[in-house]
């Protein structure tokens, strides 16, 4: 995607070729800052604290993040180091390991000499995976958003909305996105879509990320309240929805950014397409039920009682927005039921939620999958 | 309800019988001051500035506003002046309207000497009613809660969790509330009720508002993200939800804060009951369809965009919260159909959410309700 016109990915190596940059994405959406990684800490670093975020970006620069700690030492030591110390930052992200195991596969059968050369090499190949992945998604995405404008437009609709919660975007991946891809391959194509993008509280990913991301490559789009849908899809100004996912069973769940689940529920309710973007490897094919498998994780009080933004002198301040006292609490993540989603997209195709969908696109997973 | 255990109203006439004192709402939820208004400029400026808010407190207001301007001057002229003034500064407020009404129709025809104290006692009572109406809203809800909690105890529960959305609480009324008057009734009783509090974006009425009074009384509350009910409603951590609303058709469609329609989706989907407490006066027997005749106000971008809150250092800052050039939509309140209401609660009694259900309670109101 574009920033000021330049063709962007979210991660990319320094013309150095020793370094790595990425967009510091703590400091968004009120500036743009590349951060330099020079060593295995600063990769890190810049995982533990969010700089990156988004489980792909995530697994690009732990891969990264071990290319730079073969600087100096590229033993098979260094190497076990260098993956205990990234693994450390988020070990429940699954990408990470991913990332990680094809690394530490990838570099000790190698000589010593070849072995940095060979990290940065495979390092590349982590993010050109993840950009043919999402490019992919967005081709199939783009069939379902041309179908369903080809008929707006033949009554005479002048732009189709999309609404989408989170951040499944570009700066969650290298590029293009999950959810996020379907609308930029449409919008590319000269396609009018406009997004209701959810602000996506508490962390605000929606109002921060992707509306960010969408205003650097041009895609119009309005910023809403997640209170705000249901009023949108009871009133006509909704066409599809489309969305990410952490988790989907193999019976087509959905485990999303918590508020997901409402949103699925107002599309149904009013006949609005309701679809979910996934890279296969988040498939869990060992669950079936995701209401009942799916743990939720619960986070910091403090991301719903503080907030932060831009003050009026430029400087980013917290704030306390509930009284002293009031407990809150901070559920991340909900689960649509597959019952709830209109369909799959991922990097081999649409399906439908539900085990025959998927395993009519991964038939190789009959056997695992559950029932 | 009380403040440090003390009984306190909203609104109240000074002992000095010159002023009467407000709490100042814009200042909530971090500090509680007490506003003074002396005059007919400072009720009409408490109004519009919004220090006072919620359709009940707004016209006990206005009614303490025509008592002040006639300190002076009880002429008929001083009257309308008064009138006029204080219904422009929030023409669409009904309950601004009507209590202005019977101010006006209680005055001129007494003699001027008396006009001045019968005032102070018109408003007074103008109060009155408005806690027995809430008085009477809670007790038909109280009988609601009590029954659920029998249930919930006889299997084994140990408290009753009620989720609210925005605050049509005490703080929008004299005393009370309309949605929480059942709730206080049920924690006064020593039914062990906890509130989950929807934060209600944009303008945050429940985390600022809401948790504020249930603060000052006691009940046990917990702040959310207005993602969140789905998800809690999915696992049976929500008991029952009761909402206000400000507008109801005669067939029982009910206009709320946005995002009220989602929580209903979710209650409807989960088999929670929905209930939405109302004084009958907000019931609009004109109309029926809610959807397609209740008007949607929008307001300003901004209060999407940015958002105000306590610093670190005590001062309440505002902060942007979205990127530079993003546009916000704000839509104030959508409609819940009454197919996903369980009951209507109102100061006759409750009764189901259809034109039937309300000419039970109202059966004097057969000729111009609306089908």
């Amino acid at each position: 995607m574009n920033i000021d016109g330049q063709p962007t990915r979210t991660i990319r190596p320094a013309d150095d070729g020793r370094t790595v940059q990425i967009i510091d994405q703590t400091k968004l959406p009120h500036a743009l800052i590349w951060a330099t990684l020079a060593t295995l800490e600063d990769a890190a670093a810049a995982i533990k604290d969010m700089k990156v975020r988004g489980a792909p970006l995530i697994g690009a620069t732990a891969a990264y993040g071990m290319a730079l700690a073969l600087a100096a030492d590229a033993s098979d030591a260094r190497v076990e180091q260098a993956y205990a110390t990234l693994y450390a930052t988020r070990p429940t992200a699954v990408n990470l390991r991913w990332a990680l195991d094809e690394m530490r596969r990838a570099l000790p059968p190698l000589a010593l000499p070849g072995r940095r050369a060979a990290a940065w090499v495979r390092a590349a190949a982590i993010c050109d995976e993840d950009v043919a992945i999402c490019s992919a998604i967005g081709d199939h995405g783009l069939g379902i958003v041309k179908a369903l404008w080809d008929k707006r437009r033949a009554g005479g609709a002048k732009r189709l909305n999309i609404l989408t919660h989170c951040n499944a975007g570009w700066l969650a991946t290298v590029v293009w996105g999950t959810a996020t891809a379907p609308i930029y391959k449409a919008h590319n194509a000269g396609i009018p879509v406009h997004v209701w993008v959810d602000e996506t509280r508490p962390r605000n990913q929606g109002a921060s990320l992707t509306a960010r991301e969408l205003s650097w490559h041009g895609v119009p789009h309005t910023v809403i309240v997640d209170n705000a849908g249901g009023h949108l899809m009871q009133h006509g100004m909704v066409d599809m929805c489309i969305v990410g996912t952490d988790r989907t069973t193999a019976a087509g769940d959905v485990a999303n950014k918590i508020g997901t689940y409402l949103k699925a529920l107002a599309a149904k309710d009013n006949g609005v397409p309701f679809y979910v973007a996934l890279p296969s490897p988040t498939i869990d094919w060992t669950i079936a039920d995701g209401l009942r498998q799916i743990p939720i994780e619960e986070r910091s009080q403090r991301e719903v009682t503080h907030i932060s933004g831009l003050s009026a002198d430029g400087s980013v301040v917290e704030v306390r927005l509930t009284p002293e006292g009031s407990a809150a609490a901070n559920y991340a993540f909900d689960v649509t039921p597959a019952r709830l989603v209109t369909g799959l997209v991922t990097e081999r195709g649409v399906c439908p939620a539900s085990r025959e969908g998927l395993l009519s696109l991964y038939p190789e997973r009959r056997q695992e999958a559950a029932q």
